[in-house]
């Protein structure tokens, strides 16, 4: 990238009235230098089949480029019209729930060739037309692709061929799979049963990948066809989201993003996360290491909040300290969902940056102010390069194999909560994390490696994170880490299974705590935070040593914390669920060890400090303040300046930051 | 009518042996003397297609005649016999749900031939064959119709061609439903998706409005057929219910009450609402006072409790109270669902006026002093009449599109919460209520106006309520009015749109309060009942006086209430959620404003004062005590004659009130 | 039996690799001496339509002899195979939810012929194949057989058919069904609707007993079958289960277990309980005395957990008291689910003896103590007969149709929680004793007689219990007992119908108590135990004593509960839900009037007392300690030999209880 970017989503087809030329002259007064259009009106730019009309796109790309706001073009296949649902039902996808009802967007089925022929079609003559658009900066291929559950007959027959080139024999795959149990064997590849009503989490398992395998290959297969199109100096990119929970907040459960990204020249994502009092950074810091560490580059912040819900209209400061905690993390762009709030329909309540009735308002007036700043610092702040010493490995399999085997049966919790339970600690103890996954090929740029409940992983994974210790490395496991292989086959060694020779531990029993805690609070945290919850390993230590036993009549024999020399490096296992303030007071201690902890770990959460390299070569310090009061940090870095307010900033000087704010230092 | 009915509900086929004479002997002695039978069996009356069998209708108008028990004749057209489903599967409602499962009343397609031509044969031969008995006074025609969600494709159909019939074009439609979105586009009418799987609020809300009607015109079908047979003298009527929240709670949304009542020549209704420790009278009186609305007149109340549910068996006194409430809101019927007490199937806990044994109960002889009342004070108490000077405007358009667009994404919140909000309110104040509509001709006969949510309106409408202001009325509106058109399209003016005018304020934010209050506590309540939820408007007052600021960090500066004069009147706004106890001061202050204010509101709940004009031209004043302890007020009015005690009261009196208790006067 | 049999479940199929020869060791190790297996494997053992592979069955059963180990085989017939779904997708049961999905146990349609003829073939190519094994003591058919509420529409069929033969007519059924009600009746019986939607209680308590009539006729079918097979001296049994909430909890609604046993030799049920800190041992007993009195004989615990569940996992000391509790109920098995911990699919972390690993662990080395003492004690401790003076009378119908018609609206209660209020009570007063059903010939066995709720019951069986009284028995029934008759139509005489007469009461009206107590607190328990909650009946008394009235402003006149001398007996009656500590007060003081107080009486829960006599003549005293604290007790019977620790015992001598522990005493 050149530049920042600031953008919105801009759909020409819902406005009620003609309003481009004002819109682009708001546009210009906030500093919006982007725009991205086209990805959900299938319908409006191909009326009826074969029929096509891309009035709406032409005007505005010719309106756009007239001011000087360039262009991301979205191909519109995450939403399908009316005439091909009606020629052709069966696009939509057959999920476990039945057949699909036309009416939401993300229904149909990614593999149907009905769907393909015409999706495949509307790409070609979309992105054939404005590919040499002077305003076209790249394109977008479809929108928060998933595979929607789609799961019926001919998905089936996929997934048999898929497990039939994975596995030797048929004996193999029932011997893998456990497929014995409760007669579920299948003798031959004919009696393969639907895979929608089974109870093997093995096979459920292997279905959820094949399902994610089904995201990849039809993203690659659209980037193919956009990059038949398109320019040496555009970019295709994709707007990957997040687990939902009401805003962003894990691992994808149903997309591999590293996988699903290679395919493209940058990464894109959504971020929404809670606001007003709720605003912590940390959904951002997330959502953008993950981003940055798909293609370890910048990414794009393609959609984030402007006013959105009623929950979430930012308090005055917010949109600048999050427009910049973005950039810190490594955004080249920041775009809003979206421009104007929709009048009709579905998100109607989901507004932009404007309201319903455009008149500039306070977040409009806010984003002005980002807008001015992005166009002046932009040389400063675009591309910001960052060197992570510290690693957190997420993996997809994880997340599918603990939701078939929960950590116990009345416990919410799942993958996602244990990987944010650790990820927010390193957030707020400033450590800058990049994150990896069973793929990566080697953790040696890493000290400190964490690794949430590696539920399902192969051998071979498991040996590299050994060897990763026995060569200096620090790796911090989860309880349940190990536990079964790839195939979600419980290990029929002694458990932790493989990394048991790294940890310096073994356990065969494992329990729910009730009213236990760790025996004379060894972190010296809280009362209430010295307590163990939901699943605890009965832990017997070979080598390690114990840092935490279970306090507990019967089980106060047990170790629940432990840390094991290895060679070089050193394993931390916690074989329990243990609260925020333990699992802080542990990093403390482990990054110590692993020598990650540097002067940014002298200030904390609620003020963030991120930096990095720009493309001067200069280190950029961003301290924000996640809070409602003022606060202040004494500088400990060399001297510099501070870009947004133009002052010259000197080691060991006081730093004062007001509610809700940034600043920037550049070093000299 | 001419006097007073007090009446039961009466199924000789439910009967586990025959003990007609019996009953009418206990109904006699109760003073019934009217019942209502035949509308729930079909099956009973028309044992296999084509043949007859009305032994038991026949059996009951001849015992009831010779008693002097009057009767109205039901059409049994609401739950359908097994042999017209066996025969055609196909009648009962296809629902978003699936293909319909017999066994419960209320299944079946009100649209579909083959139910309607069933439907018309056994209405035919039931009221052709009694309309001449000199037992019968009026029918009913099916009960507590609803559309039953049918949707089915043939319903669909209809749908498509109602909406081609309002709209232009298609064109016009996707325009003003904003199908543009999530490519929702209908560039064909063979296009049209079934609108069961729709996330298009305006297309949805469409449906409902659609399927409301289906109800007006199933009505009114019936209606003209059973015209067709009936005497002058007779009347026929339709059993109309309410929001049911385990009793009926609000405005109906699968009925528009004013447009069906039109083909009728009374209204009738069930109420069942909480009783013992629970029972307040509110919801006799809303549902009276829609009752009333509808037709401007006296109602029938067709079905209510006896003893009901195990929650509902009435203390000592409060069926009394309730016979009376029913009459103070202008019924001219009281009648209990039902007779006797069901043995088997389903509502076997849905107790009448007797048990299961027959026998006389306490319920049973409570409900003898009524009818002993009933029929001494008749010609004092039939045919009240009410000229009251505030009035609510409900909505079925706001009540489907708040389902549509909800206060947020976790609050139960709807359009029902708010009307009771607002209605119990004025109802504990004793300021007597008429129910307006959007159809309403004119608002000219009421100084205040109480408009909730009015979410979704026409502006001929909102400027109607301008006028209104205008020309000295006052209006009370409360958040979120105003804000889409009748297509639920958000207007794009700021907000709240065309009734800014009057509110003299607009607003572009809306946020969710957390711990947020009206500052300074204006209305002086209690600390709790200050608070502010769910919804606020961040409200800029142009002309309009501010009755109230938010308390917040951040949105202090923006209005919660605000009051504007205009024209001769005023028109004050409550922009967010707030108490129960801040809507009573508000209405307090406004009714005094509009002039509504008088000497009945010396007195408030659990003390309920209820007035109008009788047939002998004279004032009949209720007093009800709605407490478990004694009450007292002192009679602000003109000398008169208590009627149950027969004792004159003079202006001035203390009139005493036991616990749970009525006192009747009528001024000379 | 001739010993006692400590036994596991064993998958050999299951294995990830061969471990017979060192299980077998392991078992040996552990005194196991009966091993189960085959039930869940019909895929493997019939791999294809008509190919067998009996492999995995030949070789365990040829090692455990070997090594002394005794088998019982099940028919594989609960979890259908791959092949032939796919070849015959309709033999998976049609519910109410739609057709059946594969995947999981008991999903079949056990009436379907293409199933039939298919388990047929199995049952007999296996038992055909084992039955003269001489390491085969034993059958079980099936498991956990129930109907999986099987309902298409040859299921219907065969239901109308049944209909017909128990009623004299249509018209009949009708009548006794109540079927006018809602249009319902059925004139023709072609227009017989399908019962899956019905809304008849009635009608649908029919289908629930002719559906557990389903599992009898399917587990009779298939002892018929075996019954070929086996020789003289094996058996044949079932292992039954119980209404499952998340443990076994109380009466199983899918089955009649005393009709179904009748077809079997020795009754088999499955126990799982509640642990560590929640362990009482009261399932294990209410399961052990169904199970004893389904044929008035010894049974067979043929599954109970070993580790199981994280929060089953028995602190040291449980498992043994778990194994000799069941012992002292009439057991003559006890065998774990399962040997060791499933690897793959579905009940992974319900855990064997063993763990993943197959290492021994805690709960495997206090194994080892029991099948020593198992082997040690057999000869004293088999074969333990009871005689029990005390019976609790527990009906399927009263457990239907009282899920039909519930306490009300909101409350969960439903049968079993009452079962269970009154079964505990006694348990934990160490009171023994028997069930007896509906179908009981004579309860004059029995000096108390304990009557939950018996809402739907025949006037036979009523005046039976009224006899009963009459000649002396002692009855306690509670709340709506004799409500209904067997077609659950409500009695039409005064409540509690043919009771009333025994019972000396009647009532009319029910309610449900808010705030309501017992008046004057007539059992002196605590005051939160004096609360009457969910439903009350208003109680006329007319030859009974009143022992408690309530306590409410305006039902204070009524009785709560009663007490009646009718001829030589009493009839208590609890006329509403009343707390544990009163239901505990009232045993004790009915106990002492039936004359069924004695000296084991004198210890409580936690010291929990069971007896019997055992094959020597002489008399076994098991002393169990369910509690985390040690415990002791006054010895108060005749001098004996305790016999785990092999010590004298004399009267009056002060028993010291372990923590968690059991002595066993034989007297002399």
């Amino acid at each position: 990238m050149k530049k920042l970017l600031y953008g919105v989503a801009y759909y020409d087809e819902y406005m009620p009235y003609d309003r481009l030329d004002q819109d682009i002259q708001m546009m210009k007064d906030a500093g919006i230098n982007v725009v991205r259009i086209a990805e959900s009106t299938w319908s409006t730019h191909e009326p009826q089949n074969g029929v096509f009309d891309f009035t709406s796109v032409d005007r505005v790309l010719d309106a756009m480029h007239k001011a000087g706001i360039e262009v991301i073009v979205g191909t519109p296949t995450y939403a399908v019209p009316t005439w091909l649902v009606k020629e052709h039902p069966d696009v939509l996808a057959t999920t476990p729930q039945g057949p699909g009802k036309y009416g939401a967007r993300q229904i149909m089925d990614i593999t149907n060739p009905v769907y393909l022929f015409h999706a495949e079609r509307i790409i070609r003559k979309l992105i054939g037309r404005v590919s040499q658009h002077p305003a076209v900066i790249g394109f977008q291929t479809d929108n928060e692709t998933k595979h929607y559950h789609t799961s019926g007959p001919n998905v089936q027959l996929q997934f048999v061929k898929y497990l039939r080139e994975r596995f030797e024999s048929l004996e193999e795959l029932n011997r893998k799979f456990g497929l014995d149990y409760w007669s579920n064997r299948i003798n031959s590849w004919e009696d393969f049963p639907s895979v929608v009503g089974t109870i093997n989490g093995s096979l459920g398992a292997a279905f959820s990948q094949f399902q994610r395998k089904l995201v990849t290959d039809f993203l690659a297969w659209q980037v193919a066809i956009v990059n038949e199109y398109k320019r040496e100096d555009q970019f295709v990119t994709q707007n990957f989201d997040f687990e939902w929970r009401g805003h962003s907040f894990g691992v994808q459960p149903d997309v591999d993003h590293f996988a699903a990204s290679e395919a493209f020249d940058v990464t894109g994502v959504d971020i929404y996360h809670p606001s007003q009092d709720d605003l912590t950074g940390i959904e951002i810091s997330f959502g953008g290491d993950v981003a940055r560490s798909t293609k370890h580059n910048n990414y794009l912040v393609l959609e984030t909040e402007a006013q959105a819900f009623t929950h979430w209209v930012p308090y005055p400061g917010q949109l600048r300290l999050q427009a910049f905690s973005h950039l810190a993390s490594g955004a080249n762009m920041v775009a809003y969902w979206h421009w104007h709030s929709i009048h009709n329909s579905f998100e109607t309540y989901w507004k932009g940056l404007l309201s319903h009735d455009f008149e500039p308002n306070p977040v409009y007036e806010e984003a002005q102010t980002i807008g001015k700043d992005f166009a002046r610092l932009s040389t400063h702040l675009v591309n910001l390069k960052k060197k992570n010493k510290t690693a957190i490995l997420v993996s997809n399999e994880a997340l599918t194999s603990i939701n078939w085997f929960k950590f116990n049966m009345n416990s919410p919790l799942n993958y996602n909560d244990i990987v944010r339970r650790l990820y927010d600690e390193l957030y707020k103890l400033n450590i800058g994390t990049d994150i990896v996954h069973p793929g990566t090929e080697s953790f040696d740029d890493y000290d400190l490696l964490i690794v949430p409940s590696l539920y399902s992983a192969p051998d071979a994974l498991l040996e590299k994170l050994n060897r990763y210790v026995e060569q200096g490395g620090h790796v911090v496991y989860t309880s349940r880490s190990g536990f079964t292989d790839e195939h979600v086959q419980v290990r029929t060694s002694q458990q932790p299974g493989v990394i048991s020779e790294a940890c310096g531990i073994h356990y065969s029993l494992f329990v729910e705590p009730k009213n236990v805690t760790l025996k004379d609070n060894p972190f010296k945290v809280a009362e209430d935070d010295n307590q163990v919850d939901t699943w605890m390993e009965l832990i017997t230590p070979t080598t390690a040593e114990v840092l935490a036993y279970y306090d507990h009549p019967h089980w106060g024999k047990y170790a629940a914390i432990t840390q094991n020399r290895y060679g070089q490096g050193t394993a931390t296992y916690i074989g329990c669920i243990v609260s925020s303030a333990v699992i802080r007071e542990l990093f403390s201690s482990v990054a110590k060890k692993a020598g990650v902890w540097g002067l940014d770990q002298e200030a904390s959460y609620p003020i963030i400090v991120k930096s990095g390299t720009n493309d001067l070569g200069r280190t950029i310090r961003y301290y924000f303040n996640y809070s409602e009061q003022a606060g202040s940090v004494v500088y400990p870095h060399g001297d510099g300046k501070e870009l947004i307010g133009e002052q010259s900033v000197t080691h060991g000087q006081l730093l004062q930051l007001k509610p809700w704010s940034v600043i920037i230092i550049e070093e000299a």
